[in-house]
């Protein structure tokens, strides 16, 4: 017995994304009764040199679109990078979950040893096998952008706790 | 092909608590430059009703020794729960590396349906197979307090990066 890739990856990636999404819904529900801009938040970040909330959702859902995308071999859809407000993320969680559930397993079990190159924007390149990509990169940082999201939420005074991170389990 | 389940736990579990290991030497770093008391650092806390950095670095380890040992079906390692510096705490994660490192592929592999059950200190019960703990719970767990101890130290303005939280990739 042994776990399989795409149970290692989109069923997860699901359940974190769906917490994620409702941890925004607590956010837009605690703008709208402060009254408090919801871009406020969107805007806030840890440190000056870390990504603000905003940021954050974007990079959880392109390591998600990207692991899987790539552990698949199909084109990756592209998002315009210009959300501005909580329904847009929104949506682009939606639109990642909706990609991601169009992945079969047969389209991804079979890949642990996958030669994978990545070319950065800068032009350095790195490579990977399937499995080394999902487990020791695209995993980390999808977990490290969603609670850092999490983490600036709660730092704003946002009522949220651990089970809203963890979301729920998915059968796919 | 598959994944292993001690692939997708001990070496993964390690990579990352010695990325930990490596942040808390820059906060050691930075409290003696700048005269703070490292205390201070290991009591802040993101919101008034989270753990505190010192609980976030126990429950990384936490999250790393329950989850191999179970799976392995050996004794978990406990601990006193009662570091104040972070020497101690360096030492804790030293000392659950020196566990994980014990743990062979051939006690955790094959393990995946495994039916455990973990019983928390309220009396509640929880069942999961060997790899909904790894992917459902233990791994997501362990990243959200590695995180937490990350942006905990971003916002008291030591200079760490993404790199150090990522550590480096170990063969084992």
């Amino acid at each position: 017995m042994t776990i399989s890739l795409y149970k290692s990856s989109v069923p997860i990636f699901v359940q974190f994304l769906t917490g994620l999404s409702g941890v925004l819904d607590k956010a837009a529900a605690f703008a709208e009764a402060r009254k408090v801009e919801p871009s406020v938040l969107l805007n806030t970040r840890l440190a000056p040199d870390m990504f603000p909330l905003v940021r954050q959702v974007r990079a959880a859902t392109d390591h998600a679109v990207n692991a899987c995308g790539r552990l698949a071999g199909v084109e990756l859809p592209k998002f315009e990078n210009d959300e501005t407000t909580i329904p847009q993320l929104k949506d682009r969680i939606a639109k990642t979950i909706e990609f991601l559930k169009t992945l079969k397993p047969a389209q991804i079990d079979g890949n642990e040893d996958k030669e994978i190159k990545i070319v950065f924007p800068s032009g350095a390149t790195r490579e990977f096998t399937g499995q080394s990509l999902l487990l020791n990169n695209s995993l980390p940082n999808f977990y490290f952008h969603c609670t850092t999201a999490y983490d600036i939420l709660r730092l704003c005074g946002i009522e949220i706790g651990k089970r809203d991170f963890m979301g729920t389990p998915v059968s796919l």
